[in-house]
């Protein structure tokens, strides 16, 4: 049920509706039905959709090469809080229009940032106090809050890697504040995206000293959202480059590697975005089941980059296939840990219908659930799953069983070894695999 | 002084020397001074140089679209033992007429694998008597030795990553073996290069349970070579692909963070190589900073990427810039643990004259020691390491050693930031950095 | 039905059948229904699918880390000529298992070279003669012959842009005799591919001599077909490198380009392989509409590449949305000029059972049919065509038609733009354009 | 001798000058002495260096992640003629500071565009009555002008190429003007990059319409400034993607395939800049040699790009091998047709000090100077030409010669190659070239 504010923003959409396959109405979901029940679970709950505020709200177009070129209605308004105001009520009417449950957003999506922290702080608590009021209204979440401490001018160094001291600390001072709001508003996570913690010449940087003091920053985070109450999960948020030549934070591996060097390993978990993934040549099932292996698989944003292109394009999902590869990983790993599905995805520049913004979301919800049902399938009803255990019985019993509990050392495998032939040829059967999906598909 | 054989391989090529810039002799080093000291050490022991058994003797240049091209005088008996002493020969006689001190082999370099198991351990221990004598006589040591588990068929799904018991005990079988070799050459390191250590398709793939098998596969070689007496270090090789999809030692970070979670890293450093690190969207110096930062700086493989090519070219070395970058990483970590500079490249498939193959290794140790000196000057002589270390000045005392001694929290932040204004801004002067690297090479 | 020779070398599977959707037969077709009619042909006069020799039949799986893993009872003889009618024998029960017509090779590959030149096309005659037999007992017929100039050592440094004349005649010659053997086959078709038509290093290379030697070369091969009758079409297939850094005939638009240039743009057209064109960081359906605005769509390659890997996988096709958005592309320009749809794939290294070469061929069968009834459904039932006739509309009529017609100059322009405001923003509406793809697939 | 406005804006710089390989001075040039003859010209001839308005005086710094952070003290003034006076001050003074003898620019950067076509017409004409003066007080002369088509939300969707007509109207009205303006400067060239001449998606694409439409355009641009007198050269800069997903300028053979599809071959020649080349997966060498195989090597857009980021860095060239590489094909092509150097490149981000300008201009007018050197010595002084012309020698005489002149048939290569045995094995050497290369560093 749409919530309103003092007046409609996205006028002629009405609520969008579950109409099945062969519906031809764009304004509806043709896979995405939100109380179908999937391996146990509405699809609601898998997925808890996420509007996604910078982009959606705030992103007008603009690219390297020219200004944005999208008039959005709700940024009118002359007076800084009426516009974040006016931000808040398009925010939930998309979301209750779509029927999504969840958004998220960086501190000044919110609001403008004023001229210095504590006005930005005051700011930032009245919209706070507006959105509490929405939430209540319309029973929608905050999935993560999280700081954007890399577009204004004085983070052109970095952040909690800058070389300089005193930004170190204005960062610290901002992400208090946006913890506090996240905390305010029941986040049930937040998180870190690196944007320019990296660097942009290794010649000019300490990569040891700006790595250890991200260490610091981000256990005083934990340690400072834990004395205040805050019970979700953070997240760190891999992607490899762009901005900087090289993001800290490059991959899942990378990612979960300083987190486990700075002890942050019981608190944080991973946020793995499609876009991010293939920029750093992997792709999103395998940052999903290296996330998920190390018990970190704890959020997703959904989008999709261009294959042939080498920066974050942040397209809506569109592939079924890759995204079933993806939700393979997802069902078999028990689903995300804590968070969800958020459309970390913008329109393209020049997509200026707003109605443009719904037929995206609504594309990037189908895709996801038609994947879902196509992983499904796979895992239910073909021999995808006996295959793949086959392929690793060696394992279950005998020697290999041996060599699994640590009861082999190489005199062993050698001895064994020695005494058998040459292995039987067993054949990877990848084209079998891939046919079996897309037989579901 | 040239170490020959029965006969001589490389007629008309004499020992190589270093006559200087302006020398015009293609066969002389015009850079690579062995005796020279720079930064307190001789050249010589700076980079240990290394001879690659593999591309240098038995490389022939094949590609997937043709055979190899290459005839080489020392392949040409139809005696194994006879055709592998006489790879010997030309190995020691390559090695001592470059002045090189090392080199690197894996076990079927050396001599070609025989049908069964315990027949290849023959023909390796027979060869590695020969070798003892080739070391005595020559004074060259062995940098590293390695085991080829990727060539061979039953490798084709992995060695100890593999879906099959039987193939990762094979796999044991062969490593300890290689392992007993290089502790009989006295091998300084032994190195683990995952080939097919990954998978060609997630879809047939239980990513956790293989790792897992690596990990315990790895503690076992370790744990067996110490019971031996080796004393040296065992280095991992990150790749990030080819000639699977996905290599998980993918990168250094990647490799790093699966060394400390199956508990090796007391005993296992990387090696890293140039077109491994540009393979996986490093630079070399990139790669060689994060093995730093860990303490894991074990060894190099110096070769080089073609930057518009999407595989492992190994090339010889070029590119003096590139390179520079590097040793300035190289000398300010305090050089390699255990390892050396191993050429881990080839001459180009139509590269097909002997000499060339003399022409490649100058030319590569040329670049190396022209980067060295470019390296130390800028160390020694420019304002480089003044102007770094300036730029990260306001941790050195006040609130930012408070900070780095983890005096602050994320309170104490928002206190001091909110008492201050907006940071002063500081140029990160990357093109001064730049130009100063340029003035000295 | 399919035609045995003196053994039955895929025992156990017998003629693949469509079965349709529901089918859990893993060898049957469940899209690729030959004889349904779709946008006014038959799928088979649609696709004519191929099977190409080389991957299918020669194709044992080494790559540059090991040597081949398949063992093919067809190559079991140590008589060449044997062998190559087994070869033969196993090719056409293979083509007429699947259902296919057609097939395509190289010289090489329908029997090995012999060492001299008069020997070798003594062999390829004698193979060919008993091809012909196959082919009028199967009724498959040749849908293009090429020569391997780019596999023997000799052609190290290129055929025709070869720095050695000697190796350019040889390279004619060899071309003569596969022309010759084209013919005789019926071939409808003759395909370069420019294996090793490129360079290493630019520094070695006279680029414009090379070109201009490959230019004369290729209007002496056509004058040379033509004066012995042939009447079909000569394609170039572009790939932008490997094995070379850098292949002359790099895309669509560069070998066009060169066909120009060398006046041979009646004669030759392009075969577009798809994972050349993701190597050139284009998409497959833009290599197509590039080729076909040319009026040069001439047939296609079928295979994958993998997206985070920079060389050449030819795996078979497997994602219906990439090849739906090139069947668009095939529908919309009249399909193909000439040729088919030729697998130019290869089963994985390490999938080696026999069965796997049938559900490869299946999978990548069942993909295009499934993108052709999508691409076809699209066009016919929904909007999609109407709204993209209506996005150009401003040039049916007015000044935009006299803009088209030439009738205009800046001049004309410029006073019709200075008598209009700014023009009226109308959104390009992609998501839209997608969403429709993913409703009809 | 710098030419100043009312005030000076690089306060604390003077004239940039030649110090010589050992001088300390940052802001002296160390390779780059501009009356120095090299190969017959004097560098300042050979290079014709250019300072780009756009990057130089316009970019404050923004990119996707966050706003600009440079305060430039010439973007100061509230009234918009005198801000673009300013500027134009700025420009000389720089430009004259540097001892450069060029510039080029976008219409808008000159001066900001207004509301209406007749308006922005009139600033226009303003400040080129300003240059004019500009211009003849300094000496420094306009070497190509080009207008901005892609900036502005009107061409979202394209200039030349936009489905609606009235856009393509008012692309070619404003380039009149910038057309205009560039021949009242004396221009020596003009530009077309297609900034947004490409698509998003194929799917909302006519792409013949859209490139029979920049065709027509082009030639209306041309037979206007015929008519106008202007004599200078036009050139299209190939691009291959960004801001689109693909550009119809891919690279250079794709460009100069269109120039020849609309017959403009006579007037246009290509703009070749470096991070161009390399995001189309060639070299930056690569791409002269092509342009000057076609005859239409016009001018340079000097810059880098950064191997591991996939999208336009523009940053200042310090690669001296690169350069040089690039070098030996500009001397053997007889340099550039009409055009010049044209530093479009930007300093860093965080590169925010005014200085920074310099030392950045300074470090890549002494790449290319010592990569000229570099070049030139090779050429003259190394055995570099004699090999290369050896390795082509073939088809200087003999059947070689035949071949080349166009006498001969398949026919007669077969008899030729039927008469011969196997050619010879001819190494490539490409290491040799590459040490040679190095040695003249
Ligand atoms: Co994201
Ligand atoms: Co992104
Ligand atoms: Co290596
Ligand atoms: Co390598
Ligand atoms: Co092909
Ligand atoms: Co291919
Ligand atoms: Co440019
Ligand atoms: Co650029």
């Amino acid at each position: 049920m749409a919530l309103l504010g003092d007046k409609e923003f996205f006028k002629g959409i009405g609520d969008i509706k579950y109409e099945g396959w062969d519906s031809d109405n764009p304004l509806a979901f043709k896979h995405y039905n939100p109380d179908q029940v999937v391996a146990g679970k509405t699809m609601r709950d898998h997925f808890k959709f996420a509007m996604a505020y910078w982009h959606t709200l705030c992103g007008t177009g603009g690219d390297p090469f020219g200004p944005g070129t999208k008039s959005f209605p709700w940024a009118t308004s002359g007076d800084t809080i009426r516009a974040a105001k006016d931000k808040a009520d398009a925010a939930f009417e998309f979301i209750t229009k779509m029927g999504f449950g969840h958004y998220c957003f960086h501190d000044y999506d919110l609001v403008d940032e004023a001229e210095t922290l504590s006005k930005s702080e005051k700011r930032i608590q009245e919209i706070v106090a507006y959105l509490q009021q929405k939430q209540k209204a319309s029973g929608v979440k905050l999935l993560w809050g999280t700081s954007n401490c890399f577009s204004h001018p004085r983070y052109m160094n970095g952040a909690a890697s800058n070389p300089n001291f005193d930004v170190v600390a204005r960062a610290g001072a901002q992400v208090k504040i946006a913890l506090d709001a996240t905390i305010a508003l029941n986040g049930e996570n937040y998180v870190f995206w690196g944007g320019r913690e990296g660097y942009m010449s290794l010649l000019n940087t300490d990569m040891k000293r700006e790595q250890d003091n991200i260490g610091r920053f981000l256990n005083m985070a934990k340690d400072y959202a834990r004395s205040q109450g805050f019970k979700g999960t953070f997240f760190v948020e891999p992607k490899p480059m762009e901005p900087t030549k090289h993001q800290y934070d490059f991959d899942a591996a990378t990612s979960i590697n300083s987190i486990r060097e700075y002890g942050l390993e019981n608190d944080f978990k991973l946020n793995i975005e499609v876009n991010h993934a293939t920029l750093a040549q992997h792709t999103f099932q395998h940052e999903l089941q290296v996330a998920a292996n190390a018990g970190m698989l704890g959020s997703i944003d959904a989008n999709r980059g261009d294959y042939q292109n080498g920066w974050d394009t942040d397209q809506f999902p569109n592939n079924t296939l890759e995204v079933a590869e993806a939700m393979l990983v997802f069902l078999k790993s028990g689903g995300l840990q804590g968070g969800g599905i958020n459309f970390d995805a913008k329109t393209r520049r020049n997509s200026t219908d707003l109605e443009d913004i719904f037929l995206a979301h609504i594309g990037g919800a189908d895709t996801f659930a038609r994947a879902l049902l196509t992983a499904d399938a796979v895992i239910q009803q073909s021999p995808y799953e006996s295959i793949l255990h086959k392929r690793y019985s060696s394992f279950d019993s005998g020697k290999g069983a041996d060599f699994v509990a640590g009861r082999l050392s190489f005199t062993d495998l050698y001895d064994y070894a020695s005494g058998q032939g040459e292995p039987e040829q067993i054949s990877g059967k990848q084209e079998l695999f891939e046919n079996i999906l897309n037989q579901y598909t």
